[in-house]
């Protein structure tokens, strides 16, 4: 668990690394949500994730994130990198009623509006809308890519994170694997986008890595598969006629 | 795995339950696959099996199987139990050409015809058109669903298999999961008519197991879930406005 903007001071904890670029970033209808040296910080924090985790012996990597509010952010990002009208992207994430859902995309409209995102900059994308969480999973992603190791993406928020860093390197696609796909409209708006088909769709909305996570025994299989499963040649099977 | 009906004698070998109730069922175009008897015995013995693994410990049951052109045997059984047209329930299988695959078709249509097939004698149409393995597979499944543990269902054989289960007793549906969604047309028909929705929905047509196999971990995240996550309540979380 990486804090890269919780809007607290938190405390020391086993398995919490501090990271944190600042506390929360800020209202993207006012101004950009950070600056650019901080999405710079934040894409190169995820990288760092993804180098040590490797590095420790980690064979393919699993998105997750915790944020709040972060469907809003994701579906500006979304709309920024694929042109889709916000109400196709956005959804009702936690369960809005209709009147804060018209609100929400009311939301993203105005983001849009302010920043006018160039998809060709992807960095200010990210600054304009970004939570932290956003930075720092293109990063990771980023970084597994680099490193060709694969990695598994979670919901909305992995997918809105993988179209910034295949914004910033298109090979790095290569790498992902869409855990599954989640009932936010977005997502599925994402995975077209890229050309990833999810490995598991079961009306999922939960985010924090448990859609990937229910898909990385799916991965290990087919890995396993290529790798240990005789084929009719190495096991001697007649072909059929 | 459990030898119900192999065409050959097998040597004895560890994790091999010799149970053959017959060395192969005969042609369903030239009279009944197997005796009313035969099926009973291989009912009898998938339940058999399913009552042994729950006693060994086993907490969740998942089918597999391997025969030889059971795909139409699974065809015939899938026409009889939903009224579907041998066209629309007959698949390609290990990838047979057109003309073998028109072939099928006609072979499942004779063997309608010729058995009259009544689905309110479900012991009577598993003889008529059934491998051993579906018979057996049946009985594992009511074995299954009578001692309330659930039995993860494979591909199109197993899907098969769970028609008669639940036509003897249409309350075992309630223990039964689908694994998968297999690319035999007939496995689509067959979740339908059970009102199942796979887990794992990846084009896979290789059987033995492997659909079913790859839920496996989906339905324990789920049992997971349901008894160690923390609710709101529990976590002391406040519920939002």
């Amino acid at each position: 668990m990486v804090d890269v903007g919780v809007a607290a001071d938190l405390e020391a904890v086993p398995g919490l690394l501090p990271r944190k670029i600042a506390p929360g970033t800020a209202d993207f209808t006012q101004g950009p949500a950070m600056t650019r040296d901080q999405a710079m910080a934040a894409l190169v924090t995820g990288a760092e994730v993804a180098r040590d985790r490797v590095a420790a012996g980690n064979r393919c990597l699993v998105t997750g994130d915790m944020g709040i509010a972060n469907t809003t952010a994701s579906a500006a990002l979304i709309c920024s990198f694929t042109g889709t009208d916000p109400a196709d992207a956005t959804g009702r994430g936690t369960g809005i009623d209709a009147a804060t859902y018209a609100r929400k995309i009311e939301v993203v409209c105005r983001g849009l509006d302010r920043h006018h995102p160039d998809p060709a900059d992807p960095v200010g994308v990210l600054a304009a809308f970004g939570g932290f969480e956003h930075a720092a999973l293109a990063g990771f992603i980023l970084g597994a890519a680099a490193l060709r190791v694969p990695v598994i993406l979670d919901g909305v928020i992995a997918g809105a994170a993988a179209l910034a860093a295949v914004a910033l390197a298109p090979d790095a696609v290569a790498a992902c694997f869409a855990g599954h796909r989640s009932a936010e409209p977005g997502h599925a708006v994402t995975l077209g986008y890229l050309g990833l088909r999810p490995l598991v769709d079961l009306g999922l909305r939960l985010g924090e890595g448990t859609g990937a996570l229910l898909a990385l025994p799916l991965v290990q299989s087919a890995a396993r598969a290529l790798r240990d499963v005789a084929t009719f040649d190495s096991a001697g099977v007649a072909e059929k006629n």
